[in-house]
């Protein structure tokens, strides 16, 4: 039998599939750059029903919106709302993080209610069905096959070493571990006294992984929980450890991501630890926020905006998107809408940053200089929100009549007022 | 008789006045800087009753908060509350820009309503009254008696000059001229054919100025008002002409406070052209956004926080902010908050950047750790929003029992649960 072959393991042999295709032109790249950063793990594809989304070295800013229930809070009708909310206003994947109710039949509404890929992170309904201690190394492993066959596009899987929890163990942290499938795995490993369980069986989980071509997420155990838990020693051994797992999983056919930098990370250091990172892998760069202060509770969406701006300009590839509900509750689907919007601003400007202000922004100026409404909602990134605001013609009630555009076109350029 | 003497003719003489001493405590900075800094201009003292707010060189980054009725729209009641909201939130400063109505009686509630320093810009209350191609220069510079008389803080000069207008005419701009006060005063000097009428009558400006230590804003006429507008010839000459102004005015016992780079800024471009006006001025930067893009229509105090960000990291030093009603309406009472509370968190993460991190982070994330609500609201940016979204105690629902920081430290840091 002849095993299906990966995008990776193609475009080593020269094949630029009919995904690379498809991936090139929208991101307006060569196919043969685009053939060549997938081999070479600087891009990689998230592929749902062959429909591509490619993320990395030369791609757009992605985006991802992070959904699900919660044990605390049950209710999977407004997270299949907020994976309609993701998908209308422009996420380019979801995160399934469900850990309350009928989680497999919550994926799979998800799954029937959106054409994004679909992020899991299999741990975590381990845990709800073996318990944190009890589940077992097979448990764990059978999970991830069960997630890899119905069909999601990545998982995540927290690959920290035993000598990194020790490491944590000794740094003067004030939030410790802020990662809860870091913790799962954690818990694992310090309760049965054994190894990471996905480090231990590597080989095994790329087979698993690539059987259906699922991109590898190496999860972001050692992330900061505030702006003064630094960068510390656990953090950057992570780094170190993940680009080294990075390499294998391309060596053996497997797409894969680096979760890093995350967190809460001081605004001056933010491009310096992007930059860190892309020194030790060309593995794309997956950033939550980061936040670049801890006390903009209710608000953190703004204050992950900016980080995330920052961070995309110097490079990071993919971005997980921050509600006003962080470290408060989970949010409300109009909440998911708030903080997507802020972080399609960011990964906006990030662009600006890294490839060069876009079109849209010019045609949009077009649109305002002739106060042409129905034009700037089309070039808006949210067609929604300022509709309802949006005068039917000539200029906003900000300055009614005393518009300075209109009143110098008369006066000094002298155009048709 | 002997004239009342400036903060910055007595700065200059070695007085530390009282103002100066309470500015420098609230700044933390010693008071013989904050006196060198008055006197080189690097600082100024806008003062309402007695009370200085510091803006510049060392000092917290300062946000002001444009509010007042337009032509178009009227509700002096929304005004007020609009003001009451912007010093109950943590606002530094507040511009009464009112076009419509009774606008001195509006200025008068304004003023019974906040003790915040405000900021006119007299020239828009001369237009209403006498007409844009009808005012005269008396008319003009009688207006700018009256609002000094009436105890502004602060007044907005546009100090264009006609050769500066000739450049702008020849600039292939999207948008022109965004800048109405500037507008305004364009007209008047294009419909009578002559040059500005507050550089022409500099000496009396000053003098004006001087009898009640208003702060002098110079006005940012040839901002720009998309991110393809560049910083052009126009641009760049507006510069240089407002630093030559500042130094006469330091000359002449008057603090200046200089409006630029504002407008739409390409972000990859917004530290360069902080440090270019820094080089060419020691007198405060006050910066309008940026926004470095067009497309955020809706949302844009969330594009102007990440360009205010950057701006005060880089060296700017106080902030006008913008709602997400920017470009369509007259913002809500709700919508100030909004923009204000984006604007507090980017002059938070500007100056972490300029002066390192704050202990407002450090303490919230101490409360974090322990899960204490009521802590976390007493440090966050906004005690309000974040209340009604707050559990009474233990983890927030987000992650419920299966809480990471909670986990960790049973099972990794062995303390109590």
């Amino acid at each position: 039998m002849i095993r299906m072959k990966t995008q990776i393991e193609q475009a080593k042999n020269g094949i630029v599939t009919p995904q690379m295709k498809r991936a090139a032109r929208f991101e307006g790249m060569a196919e043969e750059t685009m053939r060549a950063r997938v081999a070479d793990g600087s891009v990689v594809l998230m592929i749902r029903d062959d429909i591509p989304t490619a993320i990395g070295y030369g791609c757009k800013t992605k985006i991802n919106v992070n959904l699900g229930t919660s044990s605390a809070s049950i209710n999977p009708a407004e997270e299949i709302e907020k994976a309609i909310i993701a998908e209308r206003f422009g996420a380019d994947t979801v995160s399934d993080l469900s850990m309350g109710g009928d989680i497999r039949g919550i994926r799979r509404s998800i799954f029937a209610n959106t054409t994004l890929p679909i992020t899991t992170v299999p741990v975590y309904q381990t845990v709800i069905e073996q318990g944190m201690v009890n589940m077992t190394c097979d448990d764990i492993l059978d999970m991830l096959r069960q997630h890899v066959k119905e069909g999601v596009s990545s998982v995540v899987l927290h690959c920290i070493e035993k000598a990194a929890l020790e490491k944590l163990k000794k740094q003067e942290r004030i939030l410790g571990m802020v990662s809860k499938g870091g913790s799962f795995t954690s818990v694992y490993m310090l309760s049965n006294g054994v190894e990471n369980p996905f480090i231990e069986n590597f080989d095994e989980v790329l087979e698993i992984l690539r059987s259906n071509d699922v991109v590898l997420s190496l999860g972001n155990t050692m992330r900061s929980g505030c702006i003064h838990d630094l960068q510390d020693g656990a953090q950057m051994q992570e780094v170190t450890a993940n680009a080294r797992l990075a390499a294998s999983a391309l060596e053996g056919g497997v797409q894969t991501i680096i979760e890093g930098i995350g967190g809460h990370v001081q605004a001056a250091h933010i491009a310096e630890y992007v930059q860190y990172h892309k020194q030790r892998s060309p593995a794309p760069l997956f950033v939550a926020g980061p936040l670049p202060t801890d006390i903009a509770l209710g608000h953190d969406h703004i204050a992950g905006a900016v980080g995330a701006s920052m961070a995309s300009g110097a490079g990071a590839d993919y971005l997980c998107y921050i509600t006003p509900a962080e470290h408060l509750k989970l949010p409300s689907p109009e909440q998911v809408k708030e903080g997507l919007m802020a972080f399609r601003i960011a990964a906006h400007i990030g662009d600006s940053i890294k490839y060069g202000v876009s079109n849209s922004d010019y045609e949009l100026a077009k649109c305002r200089a002739r106060m042409d409404w129905d034009g700037q909602l089309e070039y808006a990134i949210d067609c929604e929100k300022p509709k309802s605001m949006s005068p039917a013609e000539g200029p906003c009630t900000m300055c009614g009549e005393y518009c300075a555009i209109k009143i110098m076109r008369q006066y000094l350029f002298e155009e048709d007022g």
